[in-house]
C-alpha cells in the first residue's frame, strides 16, 4: 500500500513554530539576566558561573503546577502558572536556605501555539525577576497524540545554591521548639483534581462571582502560589527548619524535616482558615481529615524556631502565627485544638 | 444540589500510591550515590556538595523523551525510555564540555501506577550510574484528565560543572577546521511523531521481524538514545565544538555552534545512513530534504576540531567520519555530496 508523501509538519509537529517559540521565550527570559549567567536560551544547555560562595552546597529542585493547568485552560488565561511553578519551586529550595540562581522549564502542548507559550513565559520571567534567579533554558515539546486539545504541561526546575555552614535541615530542632505557621495566597498548586470533582469544569461556574470569596471562583482558584523567599530570606539564620506546604498537607510535609523522636503538635483553630478551603469542604462535604490531608489550610509554609527567636519572627511576619510547638514522641503529627 | 462525599481518591489522585513511589525511586536513586551528595529522593530539593573545583561554571539542560514514550507504551516496555532520557540531557551540557553532577527527573501520568514507575526509574538509574551522575530528586504527578489511558511524560533535568578554563562554546572555530560525526545508535529521541505517522501505531506492526533492521521495528525504534560522555571526556581539550544533533537534525543543530560569518559545508554520502532511516523514507515517501531536517539520519554528535587534531580522533573514537569541514560565508549549512 502507497503512503501520501510524509512529512513533519502533516504528522503535527511544526518545527518553524518551535522557532518562534525559542525567540518568544528568548524575549522573556532576557529580562531575568543576572549577574553570573554565560548563556541562555537556545543553546544546547544554560550556563552559570558560581562565585562568591566559600562552601557551595547547590540545591535542586523539580516541580509541576498540576492540573491547576486545567482551570487555566478553561478559562483562558495562561499568565499566572509560570508564577507559579517559579514559586513553588524557590520555595522547595528555600526550605534548604538556598537562593535561586537559575531556573529551566519545559513546556509540552499537543499542538504548538506560540502565544500561549509566550504567556506562560511572561509569567515565568516574572516569578524569576521578583525571586533574583535567571530563566537560562528550557524545552518546549509539541507532542501530538500524548495532550490533546488545549491540555499542556509545565515543569520547572530550579538550582540555588546555600553556604555549607548555612545549610537549614532541621538537626537542631528540639523538643518544646515553637512551629510558625504563614499564610498561603490560597490553594498554592495542590489539590486541584479535587476541586476540579467539587465545582465540576464549567466555565460559567468558574466566572461566576463568589460571596464568600469576594470574587469569582475561577480568580481565586488562579492565585499565584506564594513565594516565600523575599519575605524570609534576611531571618533564616533564625529559622531551624523548614517546610514547605504542598501535596499531603500539613500531615505529610511538616514530619519530613523533623529528627527522629519528635513529632509536631499542630493546634487547629490557631490559624485561620481562608474561606475558599471552608466552601470547597461544604460544597463537596469533604471530611475535615482529608482537608487537611489535601490542602495548605491556609498555612503555605510552617518554620520551627526556639521560642527565644520566635517573638521577634513573629513581629517580622505579617499574618505569621504559633501554629503548633515540637513535642517528644514518634515521628509524626499530633493533632490539637484552640480551647 | 448535593454531592455525594468527595476524597482525593475518588477524584483520581492516590496518595500512598504516591507514597510508595517515592520509595521504589529512592531504590532506584540509591545505586546512584556518588561523592557530593547531601541528601536524595523525598526531601523537599536535592542538595550537592560541590568541590574540587577553581572557577565553577555549572551547566543545565531540560528534556523530555517525545512521543517515543508512545512506542514504550504501545510495547509495554518502560525500562529504556528512563535510559533516553538522561543520556539525551548528559549529551547536551557535555557539548559545553560539562560532566554532569546530578539530575532530577519528573514523571506525568494519568493514574499513577507504581511498577510502571519503577521500570522508568530502573532505566533513569542505569543511565546515571554510566554517566557517574546521582539523582538525586524528582517529582511523580498523577494528573487525572490531563494524560489519558496509558500515556505519561518524563522530563529530566541535569546539572553539570566545567572549569571555566575548558568551557567549550564553539568560539574557536576557523575556516577549515574539519567536521567529525559520530554514529547515532538508531532515532535517538526525535522525529517519533513523523515515525508514527509513517508505520503507524499497531502493536503487531511493531512486534513484527523487520529484514531490512535484522531485530523487529519495535525493537529498532526503542534502541537508547546513545551516550558520548565516556566516549569523548578524555578527548574533550582537543575538541572546539560539539553538536548534539536532537530535534532539526544537522541543519538546526550543527550551525548553533559556528563563530558569525563560517558555515558548515556537510558532505552527504561521507557517513552510512543506517538502514531505520531508510526505511522511513520509504515507507513514508519523506522528502530526503525533509528526513535531514528532522532526523540525525545517523549522525548522533558532531564534533569540530582543527586538521591537526582530527586524526588522533579519527583513531580514538570507533565509527568516527569526517562529514565536512568548516567554511567562509553565511551562518548556516552548505550541503555537498561525495562525489
Amino acid at each position: 500500500m502507497k503512503h501520501a508523501e510524509q512529512t513533519y509538519r502533516a504528522a503535527g509537529v511544526d518545527l518553524e513554530a518551535a522557532d518562534q517559540v525559542v525567540k518568544l521565550i528568548g524575549q522573556q527570559a532576557h529580562s531575568t539576566l543576572r549577574p553570573g549567567v554565560l548563556s541562555g536560551i537556545g543553546s544546547f544547555s544554560g550556563l552559570f558561573r558560581l562565585t562568591g560562595y566559600r562552601a557551595p552546597v547547590l540545591v535542586g529542585s523539580v516541580d509541576g503546577v498540576g492540573t491547576k493547568l486545567r482551570i487555566a485552560t478553561i478559562l483562558g488565561k495562561y499568565d499566572t502558572v509560570g508564577i507559579d511553578l517559579v514559586n513553588h519551586c524557590v520555595n522547595d529550595i528555600l526550605t534548604s536556605g538556598a537562593e535561586p540562581l537559575f531556573f529551566l522549564d519545559y513546556i509540552a502542548m499537543g499542538k504548538l501555539i506560540p502565544q500561549r507559550v509566550e504567556e506562560v513565559a511572561k509569567g515565568l520571567a516574572e516569578a524569576c525577576r521578583e525571586a533574583g534567579c535567571a530563566l537560562i533554558g528550557g524545552e518546549t515539546a509539541e507532542m501530538p497524540g500524548i495532550y490533546s486539545g488545549e491540555d499542556f504541561d509545565l515543569v520547572g526546575f530550579v538550582i540555588g545554591a546555600v553556604e555549607r555552614d548555612r545549610l537549614i535541615s532541621g538537626k537542631g530542632i528540639k523538643n518544646g521548639d515553637l512551629i510558625i505557621g504563614l499564610p498561603s495566597s490560597g490553594l498554592h498548586t495542590n489539590g486541584y483534581s479535587l476541586v476540579r470533582r467539587v465545582f465540576g469544569e464549567e466555565r460559567v461556574r468558574l466566572e461566576a462571582y463568589s460571596p464568600e470569596l469576594g470574587r469569582t471562583l475561577g480568580e481565586e482558584l488562579l492565585e499565584p502560589h506564594r513565594c516565600y523567599l523575599n519575605l524570609l530570606k534576611s531571618h533564616l539564620h533564625k529559622i531551624k527548619g523548614l517546610a514547605h506546604i504542598t501535596g499531603g498537607g500539613i500531615p505529610a510535609n511538616l514530619p519530613r524535616i523533623l529528627p527522629q523522636g519528635l513529632s509536631a503538635r499542630v493546634k487547629k483553630g490557631s490559624w485561620e482558615v481562608p474561606p475558599i478551603f471552608q466552601l470547597i469542604q461544604k460544597e463537596g462535604q469533604v471530611p475535615e481529615e482529608e482537608m487537611f490531608r489535601v490542602f495548605n489550610m491556609g498555612v503555605g509554609m510552617a518554620l520551627i524556631c526556639s521560642p527565644e527567636e520566635s517573638e521577634q519572627l513573629l513581629e517580622a511576619l505579617p499574618g505569621a502565627r504559633i501554629i503548633g510547638e515540637v513535642v517528644k514522641g514518634g515521628k509524626g503529627i499530633i493533632w490539637d485544638h484552640v480551647d
